[in-house]
């Protein structure tokens, strides 16, 4: 399983994502699951992925490949005009991929190799953009209704961004509320773990403007997971009490 | 789909199961998923169900049925001599339903009868127990590790039970806990809808010492429901803030 939130803010963009990777609980490694690519001043993409570690990889690698050919940019990330075409590209390619695959096992493997990625980044002279590539190869953008994406083991740690994600909030507090979100999914589920990628890329910067891998030792994850307990149990003794009538 | 609770606490059992069936987003209905059979000062079981509603239903139908025979208590819920018999039985019935109507359909309908019962109650002279029961007719029951049992969509409103559950709480908290976990629910899954039934059954009580059913209009329940976004938000401010270095 995976955890990844990607945001769209008033500021700019937040993505987190986990790194556990598990073929079975026996199983499990760290695997990053968020790459970028960034072209100085002119644009900035990140891709985060969920599902079968293979497709996601093979998919990811053929993106990095072909920003190593500088005399075909057309093909790469890097010289496409618009996000729309950036992530109608990617969908072409997670789509391909899985399907080569089910091909080649007599599609005995059907659902096995499928897989999801969430696209962020801007280009210069427009908005900076958030999309939801299915395995199908098409994609939703997100919007003033729907300003966050979450793909992988989305139930636990959604309640609290559907109550506290505001579009003019800080990065401060928007990286607070995915804190708060990955540490209650990490609590219910084995398959979501440590250490977690943070990106934060600020509107016209074109580039990660900060990023942190968050360890079990970071002191302020801790901090936020032990005092979370606290704060949601005070929240909760605030609320008007029950009254047994019977 | 469906949201039921069962919780073991010191001063006895509260349980609280929502009423919402579908079969599609365009078919929904309401039904009862909680039922219960006492013999005053002597006995008390409570039974909340989470799958096929013609499984079910034919299991608690066949459970009433035997209840009614007087003459035949051994074969009934009210005859046998602990909640151990009482969930084996329990067991027997709802895998032999679901084994019924599976071969009826030529194995071909398997996964689609299947379902799952929370069994709760006391036998005078022995302690309040809370079971799981399977559909292939095995059972687990609650112990001081695991004192609660979700079935049906229990992933939303999981963190808020782990962070505020306590075996001493007050059945005012407990209640109060369970509304917020069904708040957190219903916003997130339309297959979990009101109203919801509200059982608690105090120790050595042998007959529900509360029960309520909660509504839309309900205004203790739109009190918590309007207040708990406000208690998480400030509960999140009050946690230490993120700091970006770079």
């Amino acid at each position: 399983m995976t955890y990844c939130v990607g945001m769209v803010l008033e500021k700019g963009l937040v993505l987190m994502s986990d790194t556990r990777t598990n073929s079975g609980v026996d199983n499990i490694s760290t695997f990053r699951k968020m790459f970028h690519w960034t072209v100085p001043g002119e644009r900035i993409i990140t891709v985060m992925s969920a599902g079968n570690l293979a497709t996601t990889q093979a998919v990811v690698s053929q993106l990095e490949e072909r920003t190593k050919a500088p005399d075909d940019r057309e093909n790469s990330l890097l010289g496409m005009p618009t996000m729309f075409t950036v992530a109608t590209e990617i969908g072409r390619l997670l789509r391909d991929t899985i399907d080569e695959r089910q091909k080649a096992n007599g599609n005995s493997g059907r659902n096995r190799f499928t897989a999801s990625i969430i696209v962020a980044g801007q280009i210069a002279g427009m908005e900076p953009r958030l999309f939801y590539v299915y395995p199908e190869g098409n994609f939703i953008e997100a919007s003033l209704d729907t300003p966050f994406f979450q793909i992988g083991e989305l139930k636990y740690g959604r309640p609290i961004i559907i109550r506290g994600y505001d579009r003019t909030m800080s990065f401060e507090d928007a990286i607070k509320l995915l804190m708060v979100s990955f540490d209650s999914t990490l609590k219910a589920n084995l398959s979501v773990g440590l250490p977690l990628d943070l990106m934060v890329i600020e509107k016209d910067g074109f580039a990660p403007s900060h990023t942190n891998r968050i360890t079990a030792e970071d002191e302020y994850f801790q901090s936020i997971s032990s005092s979370w307990g606290d704060a949601l149990r005070s929240a909760f003794h605030s609320l008007p009490d029950y009254q047994i009538k019977d």
